[in-house]
């Protein structure tokens, strides 16, 4: 759980949407909620919709304005897919989420979400250095508020795990070796069973090879498939 | 709009995560809904939640069966958090949406959600190729349905925009339905010649639907491989 990131929801007039913007954060290690003038808060909805994250809501600050929601923030970013006639620097999810994995461990980032209805206004933009904008088909560019605030925990999740990713190993992988001689098996079984002639059938045994080099084979996997060609071989002596 | 990826909900138990979920699409312009025996729909729950995304719900297919909801498509991955006694290769929202970007575009991808409670089943899981994981804290992992598919568009379709190169097809690709059938001649091939025995070799089928299904399979690949099995039938009779 990072302390770093804040999410402040202003004027949300739906509290289920406060349920679920609680669970989306809480899924991508997010705590620290503030809501400014919430219509209803505490709700029976909202602790309906935030699941098992009902402790991000037991822990929510209420607060009146949006001033007060942001004091201790060194960084704050308004999410607002509105045009503004004065407008401020803009960066997507991603870009913000780079911004806040190189944060300096003593400062605290705030994004601030809007009323569903109308966002943000030109007022409340300019407590805000930065406005996020999260790409979206032109056709349809509203996302439900909670879809937002998961969009951008997850980028920011995804920055932070980037830092510390360790690479994971697969099950054990068959060799070239392993491999040309399941190759070679295959090939003595389909004369076998008159699949494969040499003269007539050029392309098959490359295209057979081709299908099965397409990704690594496990050990596991050339077993089975040998050991399917011996049980045939046996049926055909 | 893309028609290349299709969206299934896999018995979904509330009718508001539907139309959430079709929000969601919407927004990252993707319109191909498809639910599989969906608790209630439709439902006027579906419709509110879905905002202005009323469109996508009026067009969504309904079907019995996760078959039938793929059967047309090439490439076919189920999302889930479970983990499995036989793994399929995980892919990550991002690794998937970088395959989509470069998507032959003669091919349909369909990414499959299972039930809020439950996920997907394990015979399920068998339809699918591949299995999508959206990193979340170990703390909470429990995604909302449509938060995940908010996500998993949001990443196809910031890749899509991305990508430079219009994609191109390849050769003819085998649907769900060819594989399917394919695997269902392999396995009364195996038991033919004594090698599958449903009782002892529980894993043995879905082990080589996995390493069958890694990859797509081409018309001709599938009709090669149903090839050799005939010709198996042909000598053991």
């Amino acid at each position: 759980m990072t302390q770093q990131l804040r999410i402040v929801l202003v004027n949300t007039s739906h509290p289920g949407n406060i349920g679920a913007a609680a669970r989306a954060m809480k899924t991508m290690g997010l705590a620290e909620l503030v809501l400014v003038a919430p219509k209803s808060f505490p709700s029976a909805k909202a602790s309906e919709l935030a699941a098992g994250a009902d402790d991000v809501l037991y822990h929510a600050r209420v607060v009146d304005d949006l001033a007060t929601a942001v004091a201790d923030c060194q960084l704050v970013i308004g999410a607002s897919a509105r045009c503004r006639e004065i407008a401020l620097p803009t960066l997507a999810p991603r870009q913000l989420a780079a911004e806040f994995s190189t944060l300096p461990s003593n400062a605290r980032l705030a994004i601030v979400f809007g009323r569903e209805s109308t966002g943000l206004s030109n007022s409340e933009l300019s407590h805000c250095q930065r406005q996020l904008v999260i790409p979206s088909h032109p056709s349809y560019q509203s996302l439900n508020l909670a879809a937002a605030v998961q969009v951008v925990s997850y980028e920011c999740y995804l920055a932070r795990q980037a830092k510390v990713a360790e690479p994971v190993a697969s099950d054990e992988l068959a060799t070239a070796a392993d491999v040309a001689r399941f190759h070679t098996h295959l090939q003595r079984v389909l004369t076998r069973i008159n699949f494969y002639q040499p003269d007539t059938s050029k392309f098959l045994m490359p295209r057979l090879q081709r299908l099965f080099n397409r990704r690594y084979l496990e050990v596991t996997e050339v077993n089975i498939l040998r050991g399917i060609l011996t049980a045939v071989e046996k049926q055909v002596k």
